[in-house]
């Protein structure tokens, strides 16, 4: 059994094409109309393959081939970030349709029940929320904000019902995505099994010294706000490189007070993304940064504040998924590498309701979340054939 | 011979009560309303004090006590910053006019012709120029935007002649200012004689790396242009430092792009504000700083551009005329000191027709260009009878 390379390629192409934005990229927001009729398509699709569709109630599109206990499912997002890609989420349920009809088509009824859910939404791409569909699957959302309850009812969806969204009984999710980094590019491997998705903290420091004259303080009576900071930036660097893989940590924003050209800067403000597989990790990490700050902020006489913005724990992919994707990649001739994931995947939020598995294809140039975002096809083949083989060996 | 410290008192409060801001400071902008009351004012104190006035074809107010040869002028400029001090420039106008009335009161008339003069703008206070008195006077304006242009003949002055406001005929000029930092008030000295005035540079720095996913991109494969700026930053600072005073190196501006919490830096832009007494420290300064800023870009794998925005030698003062203003200092008590201007004033420019030599009391906080500038009463009287008593030296 090999799934159709040629088809996937077309049902990427079709569903990139739907939210194509003037300058490059899609744009699929949440319950947007690009979004529906990326939906539409996606249904009629499932339909094609021979699977039951419907929608449940935050408008996540499952399809369903009957069998016997809990469900095997596969599938990812179909919502996108602005200028968004054509293969974030979109692989994922491209490649899960793909491979279940040739599974159907191949293999016949399964033993086990086994289905593929495209997300409504994952990304944070049009609320002030993500992981929305996910969320919803398990069970996780308490409360609605009144412009998502309205774009819901512009779709025909009910809020007051999301709770009847909720699964428990789903045995295994396993996701196709691509790697979104260069990873497996710089490596020279076409795939890899995930084995824990990061936990993330983002952190705000503010570092307050005296805005002076550049001209007439001398060095030594400076309390420079940006030198400081400057020297935290060195050490979030080097603490996650000495740290080793995979910790990360990156200072992405950073804002200058009064920003003169020939003023002494008074007060920065700059923010810190560290990420780590492992909670003690990612809290050694966090507490090495934060203690090297402190240290540099007395030194130079500097006020300093730390303020924490987001947390979110790592989560470990279910072993006995590891190792049955890394025997699917073996039946498909492709010794599989693991790796962690440095970006958030809608598995993290079902891993709690279920046992959950991905795959990586590699990236090229490790571009994502942008109109370049591409995979080359026989890495999108692969993948698409090692999710269907481990399909066929958790349904069949 | 004392000059009168309560009048001195008295006519900085009402200088600064002219172009007063809601908020707080003064304002008064090159030609502005408040520019122009300040100078009727100035005018009036001038005639009190039995000075002989005229205003030349930029608006400089010039106030004469007819005596032999080349002028002894002192003075400073009228303008200010948007919510400006107290003293900033008005403190020379001011004393000047004291001093000299003192001079006149219990003196008589000088051997040599001695002026007070109002400067119209140093500060570049409204439009894009500055030095735009010292400049007229030293015939080193070639042409006239239509902004300025309009707005003197808004005054009654002709851009047309601004040439005749050049003047060949000044032997000296001494000004009294306000430190503008807090080397003074460390030192617990009430005084010094300006030695040079720093040359400037300001150089503009674009570095350039890749953007990434934070999440996705070990740090092993990253480009980062804020990691990178960061190391550029201290080494600007440790560079200033190890040249030692009167070197200054200041990184005021830094802008990162795409400045997200969660994308690893591409690009980032940072100034670099470098000063030194001799042009010789500054090009050292610049070197190094050029240098390392190369090689810390190349050890990174990161694009680097380096853009000159301004460059401004360093200027001595005259050596006759520091030895001058320390025996002034001498007589009325007080051992100077010398230092090194790090801000730029009139005399830089005046240096180019006459000798020049500035004085310079402390700065409460070193605070200035701000509501807070404020000298203690002591200093500003101490500062007025040595500038008399150097006056009186010069044309008595």
């Amino acid at each position: 059994m090999r799934i159709d390379g040629a088809l996937l390629e077309r049902r990427l192409d079709e569903l990139y094409a739907i939210g194509a934005e003037p300058d490059g990229g899609t744009y699929r927001g949440l319950y947007s109309t690009a979004w529906a009729a990326a939906g539409e398509r996606v249904e009629r699709w499932m339909q094609d393959a021979g699977l039951e569709t419907r929608r449940d109630a935050v408008g996540n599109i499952w399809g369903r081939a009957e069998g016997d206990g809990k469900s095997i499912v596969t599938g990812s997002h179909i919502d996108t970030v602005r200028r968004g890609g054509r293969l974030d989420g979109a692989l994922g349920i491209c490649a899960g349709i793909t491979a279940v009809e040739a599974l159907l088509t191949t293999k016949g009824k399964p033993r086990r029940t086994l289905e593929v859910v495209a997300i409504c939404e994952e990304e944070g791409s049009r609320f002030a929320t993500n992981f929305w569909g996910s969320r919803a699957i398990t069970g996780a959302i308490d409360t609605v904000d009144a412009e998502i309850a309205a774009a819901m009812r512009e779709r025909g969806l009910d809020p007051t019902k999301i709770a009847s969204a909720a699964r428990d009984d789903i045995d295994t999710f396993v996701e196709l995505h691509i790697e979104q980094g260069r990873v497996l590019e710089s490596a020279r491997t076409p795939l890899a099994v995930v084995s824990a998705i990061v936990g993330t903290a983002h952190l705000e420091v503010t570092v307050t010294g005296q805005p002076d004259h550049a001209g007439t303080t001398p060095m030594d009576l400076r309390r420079d706000a940006l030198a400081g900071a400057a020297a935290m930036v060195q050490a979030v660097e080097s603490i996650a490189k000495s740290l080793g893989k995979p910790a990360v940590a990156t200072v992405g924003k950073l804002k200058v007070e009064p920003e003169q050209i020939n003023v002494v800067p008074g007060t920065v403000v700059f923010t810190v993304d560290l990420r780590h597989a492992d909670l003690g990790g990612r809290r050694a990490l966090e507490e090495r940064i934060r203690s090297l700050c402190g240290t540099l902020s007395q030194e130079r006489r500097l006020g300093l504040g730390i303020r924490t913005l987001q947390e979110k724990a790592p989560v470990a992919m279910r072993a006995e998924v590891r190792a049955l994707l890394a025997r699917a990649a073996k039946e498909c001739g492709v010794q599989a590498t693991e790796m962690v994931s440095g970006a958030g995947h809608d598995a993290q939020i079902l891993a709690a309701r279920c046992k959950v598995g991905m795959l990586f294809v590699p990236s090229i140039g490790g571009r994502s979340h942008c109109p370049e975002e591409a995979t080359a096809p026989e890495h999108l083949e692969l993948g698409t054939n090692i999710l269907a083989k481990a399909l066929e060996l958790l349904a069949y």
